[in-house]
């Protein structure tokens, strides 16, 4: 059976259209079958502040409150997932463009209130994710592509972060078959020296990665990117960390044996 | 083999959140194959004011530049579409959100600009539309739910009226099953006196809509639904106007014989 790839693209290259355009080119022209993933945090601020709705973010997470929910599936299911469709379609891609309550593909929880209330924000579970009807959509021809959010079974929808979402995906598709995670942002890789692009680590194991978190070298943003990225692999998910627009380098991940 | 529904509902409905919940209860226990179309220019126009794009219309259809092509994205493909779609599926409807752009379902082209230059406003021919994969759709149990967005497939998505939409879905349909297209507005169906909500006309044949049209007693937004829904009765689709809350009374449209 072929390898499926799921790959997730950020805010980086949502907003360059020339970027965009090169990675939705080369991602038209694989074979294999494919999942997008997109998020879309720095349109749906900049479309929040021009609607008079401040955004707030803790640690670098979105506090979606009813409406800033209104902002992001404007923004995330509407404004890029539409277009990219469209652009995908312009290439030959069979392309669909999906959130998670679309054929109760991902179904999420609101998560509860911590330290941090951050509203209609959604976990999921990959032992939910509806992967055969994935597999069906996938097995016509078609190729989905999800924005980052989810409903909790009760009409409403929820924000769920990206990354979460991509690998959560790719664990629930390498149950049954080989599957793929590209994590794909501005960077060629994870880096050993933070100020050095450089500096890409071709390898990372998990202990590595554990370690390099105590010793404070992994950049903050960069810490659940990886942990969800390791439960995956550990799931049997093949995972590489890489620029949206060069496969030539990039970090693998591999559990320690 | 079952008649498939083609329901479509427009701002007034949308707009009032009691209203829209009770129309998709109903929707959603109906046993027929089905399939939803809605519009949403009014949200859109108080979205976009609120961007501070000031809507432009022209003898009530919306001029769509490139900023209000944005916006009706964000409106009709994210915000109406999904939160439809989130609500459906917790009445256990398995809802699917779509444009015309996914899955290439429907294809158009940009309106050539006559007397007055629409913009981004698209044109469908039935013959175009993706039958087959609504069909295969309709078969696995699925409820499409379609926004009023197309594409041209050079990239780029455009706006269409949603009663050309659902009307042009049915003509696509008609050719492989029986269909019905239920245009569901704020009126009990076409009205014989402007001003009295009781005189809804329970058929209308085409020679008497002429008439109307010659004697000036069809309201102006009225004539291209109603031009819309008698080429889709021609093309052998059951075509019925009717409250959206209301099943019990309506007009039916006939073809003279």
């Amino acid at each position: 059976m072929n390898p499926v790839q799921v790959l997730k693209i950020g805010g980086n290259i949502i907003d360059d259209n020339q970027a965009l355009a090169a990675f939705l080119e080369a991602f038209s022209s694989s074979g294999s079958p494919r999942i997008l993933v997109h998020g879309g945090g720095r349109r749906a601020s900049e479309i929040s502040r021009r609607l008079g709705i401040e955004p707030k973010m803790v640690e670098g997470r979105r506090v979606t409150d009813a409406a800033s929910l209104e902002v992001v599936t404007m923004v995330y299911g509407g404004l890029i997932n539409k277009n990219i469709v469209a652009f995908l379609q312009s290439k030959g891609t069979d392309a669909l463009g999906l959130s998670g309550a679309d054929m109760n593909l991902i179904p999420a929880w609101k998560r509860k209130s911590g330290d941090v209330d951050y509203g209609f924000v959604g976990d999921i579970d990959p032992a939910n994710i509806n992967s055969e009807k994935l597999e069906w959509l996938l097995d016509a021809g078609i190729t989905p592509v999800f924005c980052a959010l989810t409903h909790d079974g009760e009409g409403s929808l929820l924000n769920t972060n990206a990354d979460t979402l991509a690998a959560g995906i790719a664990r629930a598709l390498a149950a049954k078959r080989p599957t793929e995670l590209h994590l794909c942002f501005e960077k060629h890789g994870v880096l050993s020296d933070m100020n050095d692009d450089n500096s890409v680590i071709p390898e990372l194991l998990q202990s590595n990665f554990i370690q390099m978190k105590k010793d404070g070298l992994v950049f903050e943003g960069m810490i659940p990117k990886l942990e969800n990225a390791f439960a995956a692999t550990a799931a049997g998910v093949q995972v590489i960390i890489r620029h949206a627009l060069d496969h030539s380098t990039g970090t693998r991940l591999r559990i320690d044996e």
